[in-house]
Formats: C-alpha cells, sequence, structure tokens
C-alpha cells in the first residue's frame, strides 16, 4: 500500500467534523495532518487533540504552506469556498471542496480554471451520490435494466425550515436545498439539463416568502438525452427527512424508498405502524460520506478523475440558477440563457 | 327498500358489459331492463339474455322512449356522449355518462344545461374516485390527518400505448388519460386548478409524435387553495399499470401503492421478488366500477347530488385543453385563458 | 358450452348464502335450483326468491330427490354434514361438503366409502387452497422455484375467540380452526404428516380452558417427505385476521404478507402507519371462495377429480386428532397412533 | 469524562479485530493497550501497530498481569473462555468474553463463581441484543405496547452451513447457533425457559448428519411467564442471511423483517425485486458490535450491572442442551431436568 495522502481540513463546524472523523477512524489511505478554523475554541482543540491531529490551527494559510500536505478539504462557510479553491489550487494540493462552490458562475469557473492550471484534483461534496440507495439505482440504469431512460422523479423534503434569513445568504432553496437533486437528476441521468421550469409556493413559513423566496417547489427538466425530469421540494416534512429517487424507463423502473431507523413493524387494534425515515442528512447519509471521501482519497492516490467534478458543481449551479430566473419569470427557462463562465 | 331502479345502457362495449354484469350481481338498487347498441351482434343478443335483460335494442331511442326507465346509462362512443346526455335529460331519465362527455367545452356545456333544465342526475365515470386506494388518501386528506394541504403528486403509467391513430380521436393524452389524474388533483385536493404547465415528450412510439400527440409527460398545476400538483404520465410501464397517489401536507403526507395480484414474496439466491402491479384497469379498478354505479344508484334512489357531476366533468376537460395549449405554446397556461361555456 | 350444472344447497346459514350468491352472479356452470334449511324463516325465503331460486324447502330431502339436481351444496351444521354425504351420494349427486366432514374418523371414512360406492365427486370446503396469496406461494413451490421443500412455516390467528361453550361442540381448537392449516401444511408441502407435537396455551379466555380447550398454540409437524413444518395459532389477534403462509426449501422460501383493505400508507410526526389486515375470513377469504366453487363445477363438468378430496378431509382430521393427543399427553404423536377409519 | 478504560484483547481473529477496529475508531471511552494472540502473526502485529497499540503479545499471560488493564476481551477459542474468565477475574479485571463461555454447565458455573468471588463484570457476547432492529421490538414489549406477551416466533437461517467437522467442536447446531436464538427468547420475553421440544432434520448436507447433528429445527418452548416460543433454523438459506424476530401479545405484535444493502426496488417485465437480506453476520449485525462494547465500557466505568450478564450466558446454555436432549430422545425436556451448576 501506497503512503497515506497527508489532509489538512479548513473549517471544522459539523461538516468538517464528520470527515475528519471518518478519516481517522476507517480510512487507512488519509491521515489528518492538521485542521484549521478562523473560529479556534477550545473545545475544537480538544476534539482535534483526541483525534490526534498534529497541526491545529487558527489560520487556513498554514495549511496551503505545509508541504507535507498533500490534500485539501475546504469545509469553510460558502463564501470563503472560490477563494480557498484559488489558493488550495495555487498550493498544488488536491481538493474536496463542500458544495457549492459559489453561487456565481464566475466565481465558480475562475476557481475551476484554477485547478485545471494547477493540474490537481478537485472533488466537490455532492456526497448523494454516494449514497447506498441511490448508488443501486444508478447501477440499474447503467446496466441497461431498465431500458433507456424517460423519467427522473425526484421527492426531496426537509425535515425542517432553516431560518429565514438564512434564504438570503444560502441563495434561496434552488441553490442551497435543490442543487442536491439537480446533481442526482444528472448523476442517475448521465445527462444534462436543457430546460428548466419551477412553481414555487410558500407555504410552511411566511417569512421566508418576505425574504424572498418559496419553502414549496415543484421543478421539471427537458434532459440533452431527450428525457424529462421532475422534482417536488417542501423545506419541512412532518414525518422528517423525505429522499426518494425513482428513475423510469423502457424496460422498467428502479426506485429508492427511505431509510428507516429499524424494519420493525407494530400491529396494534388501529393499525400497522413502520418507523419514521432517518431523521435528516446526518443520519440519512452518515454511510455517504464515508464513501465520498474514500472516493476522493483513491482518486488522489490512483491519480484517477474524481466522481464529481468541478464541472459537476459548475452544470449544478447553473440549473439552480435557472429555476430561480423560471420561478421570477414564471417561464421554462432554458439552460443556454445562464452564462457558463 | 325502495323498488329498484330500472336501468338502460346505451353502447354495450366493454364497458358497458361491466356495469351490466355489475348491476345484475350485485345491486339490488337497480334491475337491468334494457341495453341498446348500434352494432347490436348476435353475441352481445345472447349475453343479454343470459343477464336477464327483457329489452335489448339496436337503437337507443328506444330506451328514451320507455317510460319505465328511470336512468341511462351512456357507455357508447365518445363522440355522441353530450348527444345523449341531452336527448336522455329531455326524456327525464338520471345519466350516468362515461367520461369525458365530450372534447370540446362548448358541448359539455350546452350538455349540462340541458341537465340543470330538466333537474335530473348526471354522474360522470371518473371511477377512480371510487377506488379503495384512492378514497382512503381522501379520507386522510379530508380528516386533517394530513394537515393543510401542500403537494398533490401522482404516477399514472399505462401498460401499453393505444394504436398512434386512436390519439387523433381521443384528444391526445392529455384528454385521454391525464384526465383521469385532473379529476384526481381535483378529487383530492377538493381545489380547483389555477394554471398548468405541461412538459411532454415522445420517447415510446413515434407514430403518437407523427400524430401530433406525445407518450411521456409531467404536468404541474398550481390550485386554487395555494397548493401545488404534479403528474407523471407514461403511455407504457414495461412493468403494467402504475397508478400511485400521494398528498402531503403540513401534519403529514398519505400515499398509496400499487396494487398486485398477491402479496408473496419469493427470496432467492438472486433477489427477492414481489407481483407486478395488477394489469390493467379492467383488473385494477374492478371494485371501483362496482362502487361507482352503487352510488349513481344511490344518489338516483335518495334523489342526493351525484358524487362525480358534470361541472367536474368540464372542469377536468379544462384543465386538460389547458395542458395541450401550454405543450403546444411552450409556457404556463392560465385556467382563465380557457372558455368555460 | 355445456349446460349448467343444476345446483341444490343444504343449509343456507352465512357459508350456505356466500355460496349461493356468488353462483348466481358469477358462475354460468352452475344455476341454483334449489335451497333446503331446517330453520326455513321469511328472511331467507325473501332472499332466495330475490335469487331466482325455483325451490324453497325446509326438507333437505327434497333436494335429494330432485332428479333434476346434479349436485348438492352440504352448509349444514358439522353434526350433520356425513348423513348428507351418505345420503347425496346414495342419491347420485356430486357433493360439496363444507368442513368438516365430521369430527371421527369412522363416520368420514364411512362417508367416503359411500361417495366411492357411489361414483360421485366430493370436495370437502378447505377454500384456503384457492385463496390468491396460497395458491401463488404454491406456484413457487410446483415449479421448483425454492427447491426441495424444507419447512412450513404458518401464522394463523384469528381476529376474536368464539364464545366458549363453542369449543365443546367444535371439537376444540385444533379440529375447528388448526385444522385449516393442517390441511395448508398437506397443500403446500404435498406431503403426509407423520408426526405431530402440539404445544398449548390458555392465555386470552380463562373460560376457554375450562371447557377443556387451548387458545394459543405451536404446533410442530414431521413430514413424509422428510421436510419440517410448524404452526403457530391464536384465537385472538388485536390487530385483526393474521393468515401468513412460508415455505422454505434448498433455493429459496416463498412468503404471503397479509392482504389489506387499501395500501395506503399515511406517514405523520408518530409514525408511518399502514392498514390493518383485513377483518376476517369473510372479507380475507371472499374471492376464494368463488374460486373453490367454480373448482368443484369444472370438476363435475368435466368429469375431473375435484382438488380437494375426502381423503384430504380424512387426513386433516387425523393430524387435528394427533394434535389433540399430543396436547393431552404432552408427547409428540406418530400419525400411526390415529386410526384411518 | 473519566479517564477511558484500558482494555487488553485476547484473541484477534474476525470478532476479536472488530471489536478492536470499534473500540479505536467509536469509543473514547475505552483505549486498547494490548491485543495477544497465541498464533501471533507478522500480519497481526502489522495490523495492531497500525491501530496503535502499545502491547502485542503472544502469551495472554501477559495482559492479565499488566496492572493497567482494567477490562479483558475474551475472543479466543471456545473451549479456553472458561479458564480465560477464571484467570481474568483472579487478576480483577472485567470480563468481555465471547459466546458460548463454555458447552458445559460445570465450568461454565465455576467460570461464574470465579467472577462473583472477584467481583468483577461479566458481560457475555450476545451482540444481537443490541441489534437495532430486536432492541426496538423489545421496547415495544417493555412499553406495554403489545400488551401481555404470548408468542415469541423466531426465524433465524444462515447463508451457509459450517464444515460439518465443526459440528463436533461447536457443541452442534443448538449450541452454537440456536443459542442466539434461546438468548433472544429470554430477552424479548424477560423470562426462562420451562420445557423444551426440538424437531431436527438433515435436510442441506448429509455429512452434517454423518457427524451426529441436524441443519434442520424447529424448537418448540413454554416459558415461566405461560406464554409459547418458536424457533425455526437453518442452517443454509439460499438467499443469504434470514434474521427475523416477532413478539405477540394481547394488545398486539412486533415484528422486525431482514434489513437489505438498499431499499431500491426494480420493476421489470418479469417482476418487482428488492434486494436480499445483508449477507451474513458481520454485515447485518456491525453496529450492534460497537453498541454492545459501548454497553460493557458504560457498565465498566458506571459500576452498573451488565446487560447481558454470566447468568444468561449459563441460562442459554441450558436451554441448549435441553434441546439437545429432546432431539435425542423425541420427547419435551424439562429445564429442571437439566443441571444448574
Amino acid at each position: 500500500m501506497k503512503a497515506p495522502v497527508n489532509i489538512g481540513i479548513i473549517g471544522v463546524g459539523r461538516i468538517g467534523k464528520i470527515h475528519a472523523e471518518n478519516i481517522v477512524s476507517s480510512m487507512p489511505q488519509g491521515r489528518l495532518k492538521a485542521v484549521a478554523d478562523v473560529n479556534l475554541t477550545p473545545e475544537i482543540e480538544a476534539w482535534a487533540k483526541n483525534l490526534g491531529v498534529a497541526s491545529i490551527e487558527k489560520d487556513p494559510a498554514a495549511l496551503l504552506a505545509d508541504k507535507n500536505i498533500q490534500a485539501i478539504l475546504i469545509c469553510s462557510s460558502t463564501d470563503t469556498h472560490a477563494d480557498f479553491v484559488v489558493a488550495a489550487a495555487k498550493a498544488g494540493k488536491h481538493i474536496f471542496c463542500e458544495k457549492p462552490v459559489d453561487l456565481t458562475v464566475a466565481k465558480v469557473a475562475a476557481a475551476l480554471a484554477a485547478v485545471k492550471k494547477a493540474g490537481v484534483k478537485l472533488q466537490v461534496g455532492f456526497n448523494r451520490r454516494f449514497d447506498h440507495n441511490f448508488r443501486r439505482v444508478r447501477e440499474h440504469v447503467e446496466s441497461g435494466a431498465i431500458g433507456a431512460l424517460q423519467l427522473v422523479k425526484i421527492s426531496s423534503r426537509d425535515p425542517a425550515p432553516p431560518p429565514a434569513k438564512y434564504s438570503a445568504v444560502s441563495g434561496g432553496i434552488f441553490l442551497d436545498m435543490t442543487i442536491h437533486d439537480f446533481d442526482m437528476v444528472r448523476f442517475q441521468s448521465g445527462s444534462e439539463v436543457l430546460e428548466v421550469y419551477a412553481a414555487g409556493a410558500v407555504l410552511i413559513d411566511e417569512a421566508i416568502g418576505k425574504a424572498g423566496d418559496v419553502d414549496t417547489a415543484i421543478v421539471t427538466m427537458r434532459l440533452a438525452n431527450g428525457a424529462l425530469a421532475v422534482i417536488d421540494n417542501s423545506r419541512k416534512a412532518a414525518y422528517g427527512y423525505d429522499q426518494r429517487v425513482e428513475v423510469f424507463g423502457s424496460k422498467g423502473a428502479a426506485a429508492a424508498e427511505n431509510d428507516a431507523p429499524s424494519t420493525v413493524k407494530l400491529s396494534t387494534e388501529t393499525c400497522v405502524m413502520a418507523e419514521k425515515p432517518l431523521y435528516f442528512f446526518l443520519e440519512r447519509y452518515k454511510d455517504s460520506f464515508v464513501v465520498e471521501m474514500r472516493a476522493f482519497l483513491a482518486a488522489v492516490v490512483k491519480g484517477k478523475p474524481t466522481l464529481v467534478t468541478g464541472e459537476d458543481g459548475l452544470q449544478d449551479l447553473r440549473v439552480g440558477l435557472a429555476a430561480k430566473l423560471s420561478l421570477a419569470e414564471k417561464r421554462p427557462v432554458k439552460l443556454s440563457e445562464i452564462p457558463s463562465k
């Protein structure tokens, strides 16, 4: 086995911590050498020491300057992603960047150019591609089991809405939440989006509407391969996190249902009860975070392309922007209307 | 118990025969007195005799003239429906008319006016409202179990496309097939459609495209109560008849899965296999035909409103016409753009 | 098509009525000519007239004497079954007899001898063999899909216990309730029972225990083909009628789950709720009564063996008697200990 | 947080390695200080170094002599368990011992006496008590949701039989495989077994029969609380590892189905296909090994009783011995016939 990849993580909030713990506990190909957080607290320091992290920094630049670090994980706030991608690329580091790379096409395109110039790997954190259910659906598509693709149908509903003020900084539902589903449509279909029509409504929290966003949406897409796709979103499903994908083709359909904490059914005088879906993305996609990081390290070690590229991040963003425009102008929007750089 | 309602059926093709047999075998409130078919064959005569039908006619007028008949079932070809509704209304008969009443708003409106003037009952054959699964979903909506309605999601896929030439006379996928789903959206939501956006594609049979129709579609709707609705259609699901409805609200969701011939699962070295859905509408909606006819007879006997009115038929048609226009003009269409009489 | 079989029914309580209505509504091969009931009431007379029954009698002998009746359905009380079988056989009628033929081997054997001598058909009312789920399981066994049979596992639980006093006349749980499951073991395995071990308990109603019976039981069987079988019974499942069969073999397993009134799932803040199983045997096995009667008429018309023979009834009874003996003597009982005539 | 418990593992074959990796990756309350294996290989040494284990020994005595070790995990071969338990107890170590403690009551009783005298904790490795599905079933029992317990029903089938020669050293199916199910009956019911009847057959591998064992079995139990229990076992389920538990009571039933690698269903022209159950115990019970070890460490740290005691191990063994006797003597065996020390 080759020597493990030395890794530095910029930003160790919730998702940064998850990646850190996964690397330490179950990835012999990676060694977590350093973490940096601009809000370095004693708690973070204690946590990092316990994990055996050698360098615990406040300044991310320290990680970029460390010659022994080969890969950088960017888990800081969204507005800093693109700049860190550029800086890490210039420093010759391979990059794993949480999604989205940025909310503007221009900054994403510039970041991709820097990555290309530096010749480093870039993987964007669309972890759902690595989920056991959705990979299995994709396997059925790739194997030809469902024949020629005709429809992709996604239900994606959160257990609770974010604070309304978050809508402003997050870019709104299509860039924050649905962008995962746009990526899933592209992943499952292996095709690009040509046209988007978005219908939205404010049915859960009026404050979200006042912030200029919607909390409920149906997005229809026409794909380059001729197929159609549809996503329904809600910011609040009373029963928890609802994440289902169905792909339909000329020979059949593959459909993933929700995961639950157990398979137990309780039958009583009233009804037959099963458990609600796993609560939210940390539980539901727990294993996918491990698999995506293993895939990133494998790409680095073997010098192969990453499975979710910067180009994926760019295209997903463009679909999201098209959806926003469609909602605003109440008309279908062609993806060619959205700049690509 | 009151005396049974004497019934005459105009048109005893496939669906007319089903209604006839259901009445004879399991509806004490109805008595099948007469059938008429312009293509009266010896087979039909033998079948009707065996059922104990007293009058077997070639001319539908004979049934309308029969003073002992209180209710007429119109099961002839679509282009004759509206005229028979008018004639039956004038003859003072209660009317059960297979869907659609007509493909034009004008003729439907005229038929409804005749019905109103005559003061007779009219029920349109949207049998799916009486299906055990969809009624149960509706019960959960009505009981408040799912809270305030936010999304209606329907998958409706046929096992095999009709001949391409049928598209011309049927009015196309939205007036022939999706119209059932439009009615289901209105039934489940208890609301009217305000706006429709239809995306379509020809992915199954090019001849359907040449006939000016599509075989695959996604239709998004905005409802008067603020909720959104979405339907996905395919003319050909390899695994059979796919009929699922999901209603989502502030307190939860109610979802109906397909019915299958048995609940048996076969576990082998390869996988765990369950049966495909029931093949097509005759099997899948078998019981619903009984329940809808019982409901019609009950409305007649008790003098109460029918559960699927002529107004329902008219509104469903308008939604279908809006979908056609949306597809043709590639834009969302407001229902107010479609005439209502 | 051959002329329909003229049928007379002796005993038109609940089950007799079901057979009568099924024949009239959906069996062109049978014509219900006569019914007899020793407790003939005005209600029964009205019901029979409405069905178009020509002869409505108090004395069953009238049906046996009617030369135009070819088949007799014996739906009277259990203690009269064997005598009517003998009488009907002597009268040259084909016989459908509700289960059990009798509670003693001697009377059943005598009845079978009379049937054999007369050369008439006899079908015993083990309707579950005709159930859509259990037939499908059997098809998987017969097709070889599960390989060589190794285990048969049955859960059979009623929604509510009969009155304790009923235990006395019914022969107890093994002859009244489990006998259906013994027949199912023999049907699914295509093998005979060699040895029985029955464990029982009184957990639901003490009065049942005082009447010398149990209300909860587990019965283990060793079959002639080497396989094992197990049945668990309860007289009272709070969630309704629980009827599941699983057959396990060298290549896999086929398992039937319960049927429910709808496939709808309601997801709420609490849990995901499905409907309880169909309430009791009239709902759960509704279709099976139609299929078994069609099979009987087909056997009569085509002169082929019936699918549930008198021999089946006799063997099921012997297994039941072995289970009773096992429970009483707290030891496994060989079927050879039970007389066969 | 208290200082972590220093742990030594005796025997690092498959299961010892799993415990070691779980402790290192996800149990801050435990620190893996030492491992010992009588068959110490370079591979084991490399593996242990990589995990950061300080002491890697060939002689288990070194671990018992280490004053800094507070807890010993006994993961060596079964025949050494009891002696190590005694030695570890004498050395004042808390003990986690893989199941079974021994195949004889006398040695287990002696080991328990040593543990009691030393006043140390002992947890036996019945990991299934910590499985997410079975814990959920137990929660429904404990909460009263199913009312008074009446039936426990377990299906437990392996994907492939062990080599026939293994039967000799393992004590046979009841002491090797079914013992987990006996423990599950006791866990779910919270009651002891009073009487056992075991039926067995050799249907999979004749060599197993020649070794004096069976490969297929049905075991019926009468419990101290009056309930009945039944287990069906097979050494080879073609579709993989089949692990289901159902508990039935006066108010309802709780039933756990198998876990599968994904929830994806593939619908094709042939059927609807789901995935097979997770392959074997390492996959199926992966999380339970983590939870049981956390529970052990928590018991040590907090000075509370362990959740699976030595007494549990002893009683499970006695039930297994009763089942062996029942099979041999073809009769129900009372647990009081089996010595308890």
